[in-house]
């Protein structure tokens, strides 16, 4: 039996009339609907919610109801568990979702018919290394920054590649980017725009202070160290522009390939050129939940 | 009879030695010396040093020992006095100093001789408003900053030139520069260079998410407003990249020129050009004290 | 008496109506009208074409319709007789031009009644100098470009400024523009966005191979060199985006300001800041006729 | 038995004594060695010319002496045939080449002995369609590039990638670079760097007219498609920066993934990263012979 789960982001406006509508769609063509307990903690929605532990081996796919911020904390939180991801959009044009409203009955049939293939994209680990143990580890599917603070001046980045040392950043901080991040905060910095398909990494200065500092594309197996000049504490790791930890200046931030992918679940014939074109003539960028 | 005031950077490697030496040279021709009290706290020249507004009508000329960033703050401090200004580079390669310390005895000859001459630079003021009135004022011989701190995504901005709105930016921040800062921050978000001779400003996004976003050069008689978003309070406005000021969403930033200008001392022969070959050849920038 | 010269670009459709009703529109208001004859070859208003040189002292303003090409074009022309301008629109949002078609009766109105103010904006002339004598001479508005044609694949340009070497670059070319050309082709190549007021200079390296390379603003008092490498002949002169030149490997090309200024008429209330933040949206920049 | 094809640039001072050093190592290491005649036309080594189709099947691997584009010259010759090539550098420190003059007897002493790994590098091939037919095919290591010639002012080029079209660009022209080529002519037109080793492509636009055009980097499997606005004639194809052929306005350009991969002979502990490091420093870029 068809079994979806539900994560929306609550404080979307109308977010309980579409949700009521897409449990009532699915309830009439016999899916079951699960809401994972901490995806939705203010919904009345009782019957439905188990804990994310409890149903992961039973979910067929899990929809989001947001925006990309939505889409991304739910495929970053339930990758371990093989579940592809659908996103529908209840906000600006997104980069990763999927469905628009307007289109919502047309898409939930051909999710539930099985119409739909599998976008596997590259994710990363954050890792920060402190006194020689790790103390912090998060998985990232658009990027992984390690920038100043508002109260420093600029910060001295060494950038280590397979244990090499290949670059040093006197800057304000520096954007590791899979190639779903590639159209976020990378792009704002100057990075290039990278077909999301592509299992590569780009490492991008955020107003290096040497001019000749330039975008890096790397393969997804090479492995990332940043590690900080140590004279002040005003330095902080942000991943997916959402989650945030606080460095010491003796801290090494390691970032590799995650053993688990997002699996997004496209429909054919959406284009990503066709988005692409639209949202950056707009002056759009993903990440905004 | 000549007056020079001393302000050194106690915190560079040697600078008592050349202190010394530069007293000493001073003593030897005639020259009075005075190490301004604020100037100089952990120095002991006690019977040189003195409270500045009791000695500001005296002073032939400043001279500051250290880096651009001890130039810029002396700059700011005597600029309201008229007094001129010359710095001695401990430091790397500076932007803004004079004289080399291989070259020093020569160049204080030629100081003493009275052989420079005058460069005016232009200064900002920066005031802060909040709920209708100015709290806080600050000069700026470089750059206004008001830039997003490290727990905030991006802030949105909006950018009035003489009460008209010109741009809005979802960026990281807005650098405000004068010509003789489009060197140091600016010039890592993507300004351009100017003659620090031109009076005209220029105002460089920082990571704009929009991408049609450019640097634009403005006349030093235009007002600037920059208005911000009310949505954080993780805002923070630096003043040449050492004076910082925590905002509130619905505080306004204005910034127009100084009634003062810097008065910087030159020597006939050094290039301006061949100065800025050489930093952008090695990379560096203004700002480092 | 008021005497208008009309500069028309014949080849944008519709023109004759326009043409038409505006020579009407003076005819019935007492306004002398003049078409110059090189302005209009293929018009047949035999009554009122003249050679410029005979009417120069006779015409009060001059009105081009067209776009910012045809505005650029005649500007040039006029400005030794100090003859003002206005452009009314008939393709794009112009950056120069002042009228729209909608707006043509009401400003016609204002023209006769002399509501308008004068901006003065800085023009460069190019002068080609080979074995030691000038050879070519042409002023310009937006921009003088010497870049490599089609067939080589980089050239090396020293840039002298106040014959002092101020950089060498590889690069496809060298973009020299005024603040008004300032929003074209050197925009396109990583220039900044100068308001049209100002009397500077911007020069925009075109792809340069190192990476330090810079957009520089200097004082319009500041004489302009370039001179090349001698290895090669594909290498072009262009001025205003409209003429061009071959240069040999040993030329020299000055740039240096004008004598003379354009003068463009302006209306209170249209502002440039407005215009600016409609055809950055819309990826627009002018130059085009 | 070992053969090993010597490539030499007969232009390169020097030349002579060094390739006669080289021939003498082989012979006294018994290694047969081939000259191919189009290789070396102006060389008096008549023993060992050959013509490059009778020897190509006997070739062990080739050796370039010169500069880059004399590797990527005959890298892109011997690719059909599988032949690994390895480049001795005789100019500058190259991105390509791997052996320094200061090094040549450790390195073919390493050669002889087959202490080498091979690194394969994605090539692409370069067609121009007139009237729907193929009329101009050439492979290409590290770049086409479709620009406007020294007479024209802009371009409008339409991109199609997998036959949809993703972009438009009122632009100088379009560069399409592999990972090899990304540190060549993209890098002065704002493309990222990209590590040789990924089989990606990179479309970097040059002096783009609409701010929003970005570097895009797509799968090596994607075929590119390139369509000119039919209006004039000054459009030329160039590849690798040394061949060129002149487009008509109704032509496409067709880029795809070579059949062959170029085979580059690498030692261990040779870095890329430390190669890219002292040369972005330096401000130097590949390319050039």
């Amino acid at each position: 039996m068809l079994t979806v789960g539900l994560f929306p982001n609550t404080k979307k406006q109308g977010i309980h009339t579409v949700l009521a509508s897409i449990i009532q769609y699915f309830h009439e063509h016999g899916v079951k609907v699960v809401l994972p307990e901490n995806a939705a903690p203010g919904l009345k929605y009782a019957q439905f919610t188990e804990k994310l532990e409890c149903v992961k081996n039973d979910i067929t796919f899990a929809l989001t109801l947001g925006g990309d911020g939505t889409l991304l904390n739910t495929a970053r939180e339930i990758a371990p568990f093989g579940i592809p991801v659908c996103g529908i959009n209840m906000g600006n044009l997104g980069f990763l979702t999927e469905i628009e409203l307007s289109d919502l009955s047309a898409a939930l049939e051909r999710l539930v018919r099985g119409e739909y293939y599998i976008e596997e994209r590259l994710m990363l680990d954050a890792v920060v290394i402190r006194d020689g143990s790790p103390i912090y580890i998060s998985p990232a599917l658009n990027d992984v920054v390690v920038a100043k603070g508002g109260f420093s001046r600029m910060i001295n980045l060494k950038l280590l590649i397979d244990e090499e040392l290949t670059a040093e950043y006197p800057a304000d901080g520096l954007i590791i980017a899979t190639s779903t991040g590639s159209t976020g905060y990378s792009l704002s910095s100057g990075g290039p725009i990278i077909n999301p398909k592509l299992k590569v990494i780009v490492i991008t200065p955020i107003c290096p202070h040497t001019l000749h500092s330039r975008p890096l594309v790397i393969s997804e197996r090479e492995e990332i160290k940043v590690r900080m000049q140590a004279t002040h504490n005003d330095i902080v790791l942000t991943v997916d522009g959402q989650t945030v930890y606080s460095l010491f200046p003796d801290d090494t931030v390691v970032v590799r390939r995650s053993p688990f992918r997002a699996r997004f679940m496209k429909f054919t014939g959406k284009s990503y050129y066709e988005t692409l074109r639209t949202k950056l003539r707009r002056g759009d960028q993903n990440g905004s939940s």
